[in-house]
């Protein structure tokens, strides 16, 4: 399998990440310069069928975009450690918290950066009321974070899951426009830094 | 279980067409109203954990909200006919192809009828460059699917799947704001026609 990959962008972290999780050394990382606009080319174009990365294509050619996605199928070859659930129920409840990190906190700090950092004005327009919207959605979003946190060591329950490496990569990223964690939120504090104590927070970084 | 419903916001709508789809009838529907701010009520928030529609309660009271993640639950009690992928590179695929549908054009649509209907003003502050951006980010994406449904007959390809609810849905929802398809785009037109023919089209519609 090849990983197409983009080193600074926060969806091909999500993978890197969970690869870095499982110990996954045997898929070849193939670079896609965005700056330069290798993800639009007609060659890249007809093998991912979307302008995006990451992008993972199979051994018999098949590609893979949409960071979840190729996630939950990187789970299906190297199923340990477990990072969505080993039953239905269990299932549901971490694709809840991890659709609740990636609606809530991390697309919307994406796109607050996408469209507030000077340097990713070549990559699209931007729209100043879009990056302080998306931004202010997130901060309202932490709080639910911070209590569920409280409650539990990792955001889906005891264990690292995909929730943890979708809600960390976003609001890492973000840190880019200067996003801080709100000081009063002490849980997201101790998790954020055992997070990116892990050695996968250093994978490809 | 009991699926906390609210009758006319798209993400329950998801989970009503899926039912539909497989003949789920067993499911206690509970009317939630947001317009009378039944979703932040204490009761509401103990039990769902955030003040969002849908939410499904199991029967030993574990309550799931976002709408992909109950779908999937569903799938697995009630697996026929088949919508999430039946081996993991399915899976993978419906997923991509799910993911677009709800990250370049439900959603959009969905963010651009919250920030510019008049009637959803109560709801949350609008903000009409927010509209205006999702909008546009929803009419380029649907050249995407207007190829691929020129290749196939759904979404992610020979049958119906989780990919093209989203895809509907999110499109009709948009009719509040006078959203059309392009009138160029036959294939998303002959698709849509198709989807709505189905009697899961009117479930709870």
């Amino acid at each position: 399998m090849k990983l197409y990959d983009s080193f600074r962008a926060p969806n091909p972290r999500r993978v890197r990440w969970v690869m870095a999780e499982k110990g996954v050394t045997d898929i070849e990382i193939v670079d896609v310069d965005l700056f330069k606009g290798e993800h639009k080319t007609p060659e890249y174009l007809a093998k991912a069928g979307a302008a995006n990365v990451p992008a993972l294509e199979l051994d018999d050619g098949t590609t893979i975009t949409e960071s979840l996605a190729i996630c939950r199928y990187l789970e299906s070859v190297y199923p340990e450690p477990n990072l969505f659930g080993r039953d239905a129920k269990e299932t549901a409840v971490i694709e809840m918290w991890t659709r609740r990190a990636e609606m809530m906190v991390g697309n919307p700090l994406m796109l607050a950066v996408r469209h507030s950092h000077p340097a990713l004005a070549v990559l699209e327009t931007q729209v100043p009321e879009v990056a302080q919207d998306n931004r202010a959605t997130a901060e309202r979003a932490l709080r639910l974070f911070e209590d569920q946190l409280g409650r539990h060591p990792f955001v889906a329950g005891d264990r690292i899951t995909m929730a943890d490496i979708v809600a960390i990569v976003g609001i890492e990223f973000a840190r880019m426009v200067k996003f801080r964690l709100p000081e009063d939120m002490p849980n997201l504090a101790r998790w954020r830094e055992a997070m990116l104590a892990r050695d996968a927070a250093k994978a490809g970084v």
